[in-house]
């Protein structure tokens, strides 16, 4: 059972901005990277349209210690940290080597989608349910 | 029956890069932008997934001759150059003032999306065709 | 003294995603783009490469509660929550009609660029504080 | 002396739009991210802000064949195809095992930043010209 993830990666030139650095609106995706490959590690695909399963996001937060500049490379680790019957909590920590560059949590929901494309929320099928697991506390 | 279209903008802070002007992957979205409210001002939207019927690119081309920076306002002025049986050319100029910044191309196809999700091109249906017209050519 | 906006915008095919939705990243993007705006309604602009201060976001949260889909029409919100001395704090509201979307927090640092490109926070200049005041709570 | 580059990569679902395919703006940045890795591979990073020297985008141009869809892996084969005295020229293909997904080209000129933040067009400094050669054609 998976239960986290380590992903290095570096900044490519269209994530900075004008003031040098990683724009903000970047670190959700980083985050959602990581939640992806986690969920390759444990055999899976987060978005299998012919499923009508789908996991929209209900929650994020992020807090931010340092700036990402061009080619700086990184580590986003990722962890779950709780699940529920129809959602999954994760926290993530970006670090480059030993410094703390940003601190995160998401919350995703399972979802079901209608023929007319909306969206309700369901159990978590215990297919995928069985594959992961709450990572160990490691502050 | 509707060829042309003029749409105003400014320039959001993340679409800025690390050199202080706009990345050049946004010109494409910007063109995007100008060509969805030339359908919009046709009476149509380019993306009704019920219909089945796709609009993915084929080609595009651009020249930079100046750059953007935030928060300057500028104009984007799209023009239909052709209409063939399955595809739609654009051009675009965007302006700043009197100051030329860019001009581009763009080619759509017409597709119809399989149950299986692979899209086959097919003519326009003559309902979207009978909407628009080449615009005059105004060098 | 400014102290809250309200901005109209549509949602761009580019900001949606294979789950036929806006993806979730570019709710920050939304929140900073009212955030800029509320800056020109108060007659500054965030951005002043010249001046060496900048505005790097220390937090950011939101909750989602509903999809938006391409070229949905909705409102963001922003007001500003608290001012203290070197941070300003902002929360957001997103609606369509009389749906809540989402709603979120945000929180930006004044800091001076050094020469070297690192940031220190500082004390938010006079002129700047004076344009701004916390809004009336409305919930 | 370096002329050519091969990326490999997979589509993150945030390059993804509601067609449920990578959005075509995507594709500059495929190819930009094999550029800057070209760079990379000849010793160099294409952005050093200290040096006051730029490489803004003066042209692109993309054909587009079949679409790339979320987790496909993927490669960009950048090439150089011209060497000017101010400018450097590419080509790209991108494949999906033996399948050509797209063709672009792009063009980069070599800039000297004012203090005031103009760019203006320069020769490419010896010691960059040293390290690349143009690519011999392979059909």
């Amino acid at each position: 059972m998976t239960s986290e993830y380590r992903l290095r990666r570096s900044v490519h030139f269209y994530e900075t901005d004008a003031a040098g650095i990683v724009h903000f609106s970047w670190f959700p995706r980083y985050m959602e990277e990581a939640e992806h490959a986690l969920w390759r590690a444990a055999g899976l695909s987060i978005s299998r349209p012919a499923s009508g399963i789908g996991w929209p996001r209900v929650a994020m937060s992020f807090e931010f210690y340092r700036p990402l500049r061009f080619e700086d490379e990184f580590e986003i680790q990722i962890r779950i940290t709780a699940i529920e019957e129809k959602r999954i909590h994760y926290a993530c920590l970006l670090r480059r080597g030993d410094t703390q560059l940003a601190s995160g949590t998401m919350t995703i929901a399972c979802t079901n989608r209608a023929p007319d494309g909306t969206m309700k929320s369901m159990p978590i099928p215990r297919e995928i349910a069985a594959r992961f697991q709450v990572a160990e506390s490691t502050s």
